[in-house]
């Protein structure tokens, strides 16, 4: 087992300031290959720096590497340490990650609340740390002692147990969450444009016009209803323009498809430029698609 | 592979009602063992239905049973689907994840504000369903295309891939949290009562007396600004009572100690059941304590 309380310390900024980020610290870790996985999930959450605790096994194994899949760089800068006690000589604010409670008076917390904690402390300078136990047994209970918080995953009391990687992985990501700001839900258009509210009328008229005509609007007392409930849908839709063109396309091609009398252009102001290349070319004729 | 679109349906009361939950789709799992994982994953977020869509292996092999690591369950009860559109054919909301963008113009969320929406969607007696693709692929388009909205995870941009048992955990994490309520911090006491306020004012002036008589609080005009640092200092531990005690334990020895003059009992009013079980007996004369 390598061990290095003498290696130097991580390179600056990486560890304070206002890029910084939690220190994941592997509390005698088992196999390899979970260090590997935690890395992983280390670097799906931007945290760039391990320190492992008397690892029983090789970080830099070619198994590690491998169950790293691309996060090689955060094994490639772990440091490892003799006691977790050595681990945590520079930090100022240690969490302990624990499966069950313990005979100990801590604060507990949830990876959540924890992690707004953790960005208010790292904003102010300090260093913190998370711990992490070994694969079976969990960190022991001087570990614990050394953490001045407790972190419980709140999860099916039935089934709480967590791999390594997945404990890493849900303190990690609320970290992370903690730094993004993103809406509740937002249309992915890649690039489309939203149909502006004259487009949308042209629809609507041009979709009422061909309804009118073949005669599914023809009760006169309920056509305002239809027509309100009609327009209303595809409002909810949030169409897009190139949308509206391939829904003008739709209702002319609906409506008149191959019949003889199909019209040359249809009624009702609809612009030239509404078939685009996503819809049925509206002045093709039949013949011409084949 | 085994398919069974004919299946009898999940038993009544898991996939609709108040305690429902989303329903895991894994679209063409490539290794058993990955869907054994999944499994376990799920069973950490109380999610019980999965639904596999044509998967490659055998989901109850001794590899899968293995990996879901005390999971079985939930792979006992999975159902097969010759086709995503089969496995979904009774859901009315569906999620799909993806790690990167589309060329389908479809709402996008995040697992927490997505969690938020399938619990509005299930408590309104929707069955929601959330699909996630092969191991190395991803959902292709045609399945993304099923799913009202796309889930993405916040993750870090230049690593954002998960493996697929991490996905099912972040998205069932979320789902699972957006159901728990829990304060930022609380203390875990193990069952030990908080001291109160006459009890912590005991402690203090204790404390304070022997400080006067050792000659710390010796100048006058700094007594009550170390007094009240002293006080807060304690305040903030939020002691318990057998602390408390401890902690009357500790000033009386670090004062007396071995010395000849240690009375038999302190000054200042401290009831006489100030030291229990948990602290040196306070009338115990060094000799008795060995």
């Amino acid at each position: 087992m390598v061990s290095s309380d003498t290696a130097p310390p991580a390179p600056a900024g990486t560890d304070t300031g206002p890029d910084a980020a939690p220190i994941v610290v592997l509390v005698r870790p088992q196999l390899a290959e979970n260090v590997g996985t935690a890395a992983r999930a280390m670097m799906n959450c931007a945290l760039p720096e391990l320190r492992l605790v008397a690892p029983r096994e090789d970080w830099l194994s070619e198994k590690a590497v491998a169950a790293a899949s691309g996060a090689e760089s955060v094994l490639r800068r772990a440091h490892a340490y003799d006691s977790t006690e050595a681990a945590l000589a520079d930090c100022h604010r240690v969490y302990a990650t624990t499966a069950r409670r313990r005979d100990l008076i801590k604060p507990l917390t949830t990876p959540r609340h924890g992690a707004a904690a953790m960005r208010a402390g790292l904003a102010a300078g300090q260093r913190v740390a998370v711990l992490f136990g070994p694969e079976r047994t969990g960190l022991a209970n001087d570990d614990v002692a050394l953490a001045d918080t407790i972190v419980e995953v709140p999860l099916n009391p039935a089934h709480s147990s967590l791999n390594l990687a997945q404990a890493v992985l849900l303190v990690g990501y609320e970290w992370f969450q903690a730094g993004v700001d993103r809406p509740p839900v937002e249309l992915v258009t890649n690039g489309a444009e939203p149909a502006d509210r004259a487009m949308l009328m042209t629809f609507f008229r041009h979709l009422e016009g061909e309804l009118d005509a073949c005669g599914f609007l023809r009760h006169p007392e309920k056509r305002p209803g239809m027509v309100r409930n009609l327009r209303a849908l595809f409002q909810r839709a949030e169409l897009t323009v190139p949308e509206v063109r391939t829904l003008h396309g739709v209702v002319k091609e609906l409506r008149w498809g191959r019949r003889p009398d199909r019209p040359r252009r249809i009624e009702g102001g609809v612009p030239a430029d509404w078939a685009a290349d996503e819809s049925p070319a509206p002045d093709s004729t039949p013949e011409e698609r084949g």
